[in-house]
């Protein structure tokens, strides 16, 4: 059964409830650019958080890394980025709109929507000519060639320049990998799809190099253990796919390339959120070539010297971040009540709010005692306090939100000291000592279960 | 007594250690720019996540966001930006070499290099012009007028133009505040002292809204509060001291203005690492003005609309992670040793490495041990297992990576399960059984100690 569409949906809830709003929207918007809210960085910081925790952290054979947006131009002479990472661009002449030359069939004339570039009479359509992806400034106060910088178009470069740094100042011995994290720009044409493909937008890289002829081995080995992340990360079996990259989809110097897709549903479907790929040893040795200093590991033990042959694993956070958002989405009757309810049924390991809590009324010491609880809570994990308006709205609230865990104080908890624990999955509800509801919420966070196993609507 | 320079000293260990690199080192550099290698990232997100735990996770008056940087070009008239984020400069005719206007006293001519600009015969000064500092470039495929965006060179802005999506969203009631953490970018024309003035930089900025007439008391709030947070970070007292504006230094819109500054040592001395401002209602009435958007709080329980007014606290997260390596960095003479030790005494809560764990000797199942002990502990914090070289040589390691606890496994430990703790700063060492470690560990770092309390050399 195809999943649905629920982008144009999620798009509401996630400015309605703080987790994405359109960059500079009081301005009319900055073109497919887009501000994380309070719940939305939460959510992503969570996100992030757990990989280089995976990544790095967890593991004794990977090192961190932070490089920065702005590089040596001839980085990217080195790659390949100044050359060929282009889309082919006509103009026409008359109106002065400028189109992919390879989505014609998908735009319309200016002056004659109803009509593609090329077919109205007035079009003046040039020969197409190739139009560079890289956001281009100028460092210094001259703007000159010489003063040229680029944003980075991906991060990976900042970690190959790196490699003999790294491997120096950590004696890591290949195989061995350097992870990172951070923004990336490309001046896409096309972009669109909410959050899927934007311009400003941020990467979860890590290059592992090793020994030529080990490659194929470690990239089996990379490729399942991608895998099992995500959906770690609570994300469906069945919305997980490979898809391998053919001979024309894959790049003159990698040797095998996976893309994993996600089915965000509807007509988007199954998009990549991540790639894997075997990129040899293309890029120390361009590097070697362009900056004239050697890129070589060399192997002590066994009395050698080579250029590492790279695995390299590539996640959009933001489209990682979309995904989760994607998965989580219901909307869902509830037994007994007449309106149903929306829920984001995220991993409680990510979700943004961890527990809301809610004095069922406003006197009797109620508030006073859920404040004191909140703020307990708070100092394990993240809390929101909500005394406003009827106990169902508030509940929903938190649903739309994401909390995994509904805390209520009512009339008996002031003598009782006793609380409710709801659950925003099964709605199941549970009766604690005030005490130990951190200790509960701690067990069931440390389960690391995705969600609970109740039936899906 | 002045504190001495030691950034020189510091520049070499960072790279040695994997704490900053020179950015696109093996091209020559990218001007003033650097990468954080595995031990700066690990330092640098850990004051981060500090930051943020203290500033939102553990506030309910201040929520996340995290915008993007690249914004609508409008949004850089209505701040002032584009009208007055300038230094002047003046031009060589002769030589085509570039100057900035105020500073030509320290400046050198580049035919007569002991003269100054101007006092060179040849010398054909232009008037001075005003250069602007942003960064420029073009999104979409066009690269006109209408097509210019900035990077952004504040995050500042990102908060203002958010504020009623970020209020009406989450339903908070002022006084609150938006606080969020990211890079910006300035092409300043004489950058330099290593991270502390860089053409890319990170901040850590949070805008309080108040209403009008309360300002001043939540201003002399904030700025305890902020001072007390760069103590809790294990800066030393006599090294931070506060900087008022005074009227010539103020913005035409503060009413009040005081930096943080923290004592680098030798010739750069005291240096801004936080600026905490009262920017009154200047920015939301400037982007009510610009965009033609209300930006009016509603106070529904008074009855009254109000544009708030702006307590801003901004940190240079590059900054204050440079004060604390040098507020750290000490070399020491060690009793009964020749050489000396150079160690970083960084709060163990920001340390890059919580424990190394060495065995002795590699052999007697001493290394199986303390392997097994290593993957154990990276359960709950960073660690770094190291068998190679003596014994005294790798301490030395980790007091230059500012690791606080060493654990090493001797041959009494594969008996008894007894294994040492020996503590950075004071060299003590005690004896417990192996699988206490953590919980000794565990409760040092949550009694939050900046440092032991040892004499200082």
């Amino acid at each position: 059964m195809p999943h649905p569409d629920v982008l144009d949906k999620l798009v509401s809830l996630a400015k309605r409830r703080g987790f994405v709003f359109q960059s500079s929207e009081i301005y009319g918007g900055a073109g497919s650019v887009w501000d994380y809210g309070p719940l939305g960085v939460e959510l992503k910081n969570n996100i992030k958080a757990r990989w280089w925790n995976a990544m790095v952290r967890q593991r004794d054979d990977v090192e961190g890394l932070d490089a920065a947006i702005l590089m040596h131009p001839r980085v990217w002479e080195a790659s390949g980025h100044v050359a060929g990472f282009t889309d082919p661009l006509v103009d026409c002449k008359a109106c002065k709109a400028r189109f992919r030359a390879d989505k014609l069939q998908d735009a319309q004339c200016p002056r004659k929507p109803s009509k593609r570039p090329g077919e109205h009479a007035d079009c003046q359509l040039t020969e197409p000519r190739q139009f560079n992806l890289m956001f281009k400034t100028f460092m210094g106060p001259v703007e000159d060639s010489a003063s040229v910088v680029y944003l980075r178009p991906e991060t990976a470069q900042g970690i190959f320049v790196n490699f003999l740094n790294v491997q120096q100042a950590t004696r890591q011995k290949v195989p061995f990998g350097i992870a990172q994290i951070g923004k990336a720009f490309r001046n896409e044409i096309t972009p669109g799809n909410f959050t899927f493909r934007t311009r400003e937008f941020e990467q979860m890289e890590m290059q592992f190099f090793v020994e030529p002829g080990t490659d194929m081995a470690w990239f089996e080995k990379w490729k399942a253990w991608r895998r099992e992340w995500h959906l770690g990360l609570g994300l469906d079996d069945d919305r997980l796919q490979f898809h391998q990259h053919d001979e024309r989809e894959l790049a003159h110097y990698a040797r095998a390339a996976f893309d994993i897709e996600f089915d965000f549903g509807g007509s988007l479907g199954f998009q990549e959120i991540e790639g894997v790929h075997n990129r040899s040893d293309f890029d120390l040795t361009q590097h070697q070539k362009f900056s004239g200093k050697r890129l070589e590991y060399v192997d002590q033990a066994a009395n050698k010297r080579y250029v590492p042959y790279v695995i390299e694993t590539s996640v959009g956070a933001d489209r990682v971040t979309l995904a989760a958002l994607v998965n989580a989405y219901r909307e869902e009757a509830v037994a007994g009540e007449q309106e149903g309810r929306t829920v984001l049924r995220l991993h409680p390991a990510i979700a943004p709010i961890t527990a809301g809590v809610f004095p069922l009324t406003r006197k009797d010491g109620q508030p006073d005692m859920a404040e004191r609880l909140a703020a307990d809570l708070r100092k394990r994990f993240p809390v929101f306090y909500d005394d406003a308006g009827a106990i169902g709205r508030r509940y929903r609230r938190q649903d739309e939100a994401g909390t995994p865990f509904g805390i209520t104080i009512d009339g008996d908890s002031t003598t009782n000291d006793d609380v409710t624990i709801r659950f925003r999955d099964d709605l199941r509800q549970i009766r604690v000592a005030s005490g130990q509801v951190a200790d509960v919420i701690a067990d069931y966070l440390a389960s690391d279960k995705p969600t609970a196993e109740v039936p899906r609507t």
